[in-house]
């Protein structure tokens, strides 16, 4: 039996490394000024702890381009390296210098800040350079080197006249990817992931205009002056603590990310957790509209303030990827699919942790200032009530702060409602009976009729307002959603009164009779008899709940009963036996006229419910002009 | 100076490939399928060109799982490898047999089918496996050999006894990848990656029940045989040539690829080309709604007949996303960002192909089937209306084929359509009116009136048909879209011809100042008096097409003028001179008489126009019940 070595060749791993390691060939700027930083936090750590002995200053890290040679340039002020070093940490490939060095360093704790997660990230400079220099001197008093590699696995290393600490690279760029040298691109990589990185970045000058001094003519140009251009944010809002921080701090931040969003936020939340993982953030819930799918990919995503994805997906649970804002976590596993993510345990934790958060913070908010949250209601309910739908935990503190608006604008919780309707929306069957309407303006007769009874009438307008009801009615007992059109008003609540008709039993089937001469079956009425309040209206169109629902959570996606999206619309036709227009049908004694009589009202039953259109409308407009005259 | 090799060290490639090469665990059995199918495709170029003298037969690939022992066995019964071999292909990390075969074949031509694309595959197994074995038989005269590796570099090799041609893999699964034993995980793997690929793959036996001997008894079972349970479907109708196919070959396909989807497609297009690029492929026209989000990632994108992803973006035009089937390529580079994708040269080649393909079989399916074609576009249009905002070259091809239904259920093309509308609706300033209707029955009394005076309607209900228009007045010269409700009959296509109105001067001034009493200026009605004909209605709301259509657009994503689409909605109100019921308005004595006049006049107009809703509405109905007494 053979035993050996696997070998890896290294004349394959270039390819490798342009091919497999990074989907997108712009993070190598992302890469290199990581671990530029990464250099300068060391400094500063080293400094701090008095192994060594220089000035740590004010150090930056610049970016230079230089189209003509085809050159991009990266200078940092950091540690820098040795010659030793760089034949360790450099020509020794997938060896993560900022491992080691967090290794020996871990009971410094985490607040050195080293980025370093990046691993092989020096050599995604290959992706887009044919050759690549490194010109470094190391804080330690030994001569600065030169490493020259041209992407094939050899290399050169000769000392170099380099007086300052640091490091600088520079790359030559390849023919396909001359891109990177546009000002513009660059300026737009750096924006992108580098906005947040905790060393100053600098690109080029920009020029400011001084004031005029004292005494200078009108028409004398103001003085101005070149200043570095940083274009990145070292200390952004999350990484403070919330006591330093002011609300407008917090809004400042909201606008920095979306300088193209005119509205403010309406609150924010600070995530700051550093047990059983590291998470920072700030989350912010701005105004929503009902349209579900549009709102997504505006949260963040950083890994030590390097920005990583604007996809949260699986790390934030679904209902709150409408929010915006940062998370800024190291303990994100990166490199995996998003079905690994959601399975990983450490993901779970920051998940739920962040769920809990912002129920937290709503039932402060809530508490506190109850009017300034209802006030917001409409604006954060689709998250909430989406949350209520997808998460058991958010649901059961939810429900405490959830609130149910009426058609009048009262704001219930749960709790409040049931409390206020149980005497009078309380059924025959002990079942509490809570009403509401969908549209205010389409069921407007349906809502004046019952609140004429003294009823409480919801506004539930969420897309996902049935899925909500379903819900609700399987987590209460004895509870129903009724909608005020889903039957006439004295069947809403059923209660065991018995209505007296003003018709005989022989009137009734006569009218019955009349009423289905005129109305075929075909149009689809089930047409009922009711002894109603003679003030009712005399006919009216009822659309059963059950149904209803059913096919509403189809079409919102899923639930319900399959295939029921499909079925045709099941309407009642509630003819009030005690109004003096039915009593005029009955009585009418030519057909023509107790037909004209029959449909007029339906039409205008038709009307009220939303249901006469088309041809059918014009008609009934053409004959109410005649009859105007 | 000094120059040198970058050292790759093995005890850091085993984690690289494990975090980095790909994102998804499961791929494994994809990548060790793949080797297995190329080493019998490898065997049997061999064979077919005489290097190999042995019977290629029918091999199979098969798959076993042993949950007790934790394994999974991948055998295969084709090329083999010699202890040479295992030590060049498998001790090497990076070097791809497949390359260096194909290389070597390359004259051979491309028919041989070698899949290999995807050069790391056979490490890919360490992401689930904590130690792998290799029992392999060449097909050339030499003993078998048997290596085995736990995931360090170390390996061991020894001879074996197999005695048949060919590999057996075996995966000591992972602890933290145990699902992988699971029976229906596997299945579900093989029939997502590897459902359609070129060699049979046996995944266990299952019962198939035989007829019933001659002369069996009633109640005795009929007999039944263990078969191999195939899990693929080795020749896909996309690999054959279209001739040899029939209709019911692409449904049979169709409901293969969608067995969720209930729906036949309405019709397919073959794709096949090998220069300069290599693509085949089977599109379905599915029946699309007007729903514009919901309908992606149905293409699934194979290469060699190995399944890579259902996310074509990029690849195939944004407007052919809708659709449905296959499209395999080795051609389109796979592990590069989206961005990357859509600026390589080769993929914008096939996505114009793929456009002039779906162009020109819509260009023949108009042709060859005018009627076919008539009664499929209201499920197509989207998509071709949608190609031809966003393609300028699918525009340029549409153009002769997209089709414009009137509300009576005739189909034009542009060039029709203009023909014969020319003479009746070409207004004063020579501009070609196209009138058109977005909802036949919230727009009835209008289009009523539009018919009347005997103009073409079309039906423009697409939720993009705003952006369309506009594409259209700004590809064609004189040309100007126009919603019916946009002005009054005598307005939308304005002639020279002056109308006679019946009222005097003082008594339209009487008119109006009658009617601005009534209707006060908050309500948002610009009056306007006009003399029409006596037939038409009375009072006619209106709303101005300009207006309308770019809020529309600004509402349906972009276009249009920035913040219009918050403006508040603009209404006109022809009032007709010619009406007898204004002309009542006029002479009416009382002021009480009059503006119920007016009052139910407006309502009239309004319900007519859809504005009338809510409290306004209940009003109407009730004072109507009232009217009927």
């Amino acid at each position: 039996m053979a035993t050996g070595k696997i070998n890896v060749s290294v004349e394959n791993i270039f390819p490798l490394i342009k091919k497999f390691l990074y989907s997108d060939h712009e993070i190598f700027l992302r890469e290199l000024i990581s671990n530029a930083t990464d250099a300068t936090l060391k400094l500063k750590h080293l400094t701090s702890i008095g192994e060594a002995k220089v000035e740590y200053g004010n150090p930056i890290i610049e970016v230079k381009v230089d189209k003509d040679k085809k050159r991009i340039h990266i200078l940092d002020q950091g540690v820098g390296m040795t010659e030793d070093e760089v034949k360790k940490y450099i020509n020794e490939v997938a060896f993560s210098g900022a491992e080691e060095f967090l290794d020996k360093y871990k009971d410094a704790g985490k607040d050195t800040g080293i980025i370093g997660h990046f691993g092989l990230g020096f050599y995604s400079a290959f992706m887009v350079a044919e050759k690549v220099e490194i010109i470094t001197k190391s804080f330690k008093d030994e001569p600065a080197v030169h490493w020259v590699c041209d992407g094939s696995p050899e290399f050169t290393l000769e000392e170099a006249k380099k007086k300052d600490r640091g490091t600088e690279i520079i790359l030559h760029i390849a023919e396909d990817s001359t891109e990177f040298l546009e000002d513009a691109k660059i300026r737009e990589l750096l924006t992108k992931y580098n906005k947040f990185m905790p060393i100053p970045i600098k690109f080029g000058t920009r020029t400011e205009t001084l004031p005029k001094p004292e005494g200078a003519k009108e028409d004398e140009p103001a003085p101005t002056e070149e200043v570095d251009d940083i274009i990145n944010n070292p200390a952004p809002a999350w990484t403070k603590q919330p006591t330093d921080l002011k609300d407008e701090d917090y809004k400042n931040f909201y606008r920095g990310l979306y300088p193209m969003q005119f509205e403010e936020p309406l609150f924010h939340i600070h995530l700051n957790v550093d047990y059983p993982f590291n998470l920072t953030g700030i989350l912010y819930f701005p105004k929503l509209t009902n349209d579900l799918n549009i709102q997504k990919d505006r949260i963040q995503l950083y890994q030590n303030q390097v920005f990583v994805t604007d996809n949260v997906e699986g790390i934030v649970p679904e209902f709150l990827t409408m929010l915006r804002g940062v998370i800024d976590s190291p303990d994100i596993p990166l490199n995996v699919s998003r079905s690994y993510l959601q399975a990983d345990g450490a993901v779970k934790k920051i998940s739920s942790y962040i769920t809990r958060k912002v129920a937290d913070k709503l039932s402060s908010l809530f508490k506190n200032n109850r009017e300034d949250f209802e006030q917001k209601w409409n604006d954060i309910k689709i998250v909430i009530e989406y949350g209520m739908l997808s998460e058991e935990k958010f649901f059961e503190k939810a429900d405490k702060f959830a609130l149910y608006p009426t058609v009048d604008g009262t704001f219930y919780t749960f709790e409040e409602l049931e409390a206020k309707i149980k005497d009078n929306q309380t059924d025959k069957d002990n079942k509490l009976v809570v009403l509401y309407a969908s549209d205010m303006e389409a069921q407007h007769s349906y809502i004046e009729a019952a609140k004429a009874k003294g009823y409480e009438i919801l506004l539930m307008d969420s897309p996902i307002v049935s899925h909500l009801m379903q819900k609700l009615e399987g987590s209460k007992e004895n509870l129903s959603f009724v909608r005020v059109d889903a039957d006439h008003i004295d069947n809403l609540v059923k209660k065991e009164d018995t209505a007296i008709s003003k018709l005989s039993d022989e009137e009734k089937d006569r009218l019955k009779e009349n009423l289905e001469k005129v109305i075929s079956a075909d149009k689809g009425y089930t047409i009922q008899l009711e002894a109603m309040d003679s003030n009712a209206s005399p006919f009216i169109i009822t659309e059963p709940e059950f149904m209803r629902r059913m096919k509403e959570m189809q079409r919102t996606g899923g639930g319900g009963i399959f295939g029921m999206g499909n079925m045709p619309d099941m309407y009642n036709l509630i003819v009030n036996t005690n109004h003096e227009l039915v009593s005029e049908i009955l009585n009418t004694k030519t057909d023509k006229k107790r037909e004209r009589l029959i449909n007029q009202s339906l039409d205008l039953a038709r009307l009220s419910k939303g249901l006469l259109k088309g041809e059918e409308l014009t008609k009934f407009i053409s004959r109410s002009y005649d009859m105007i005259k």
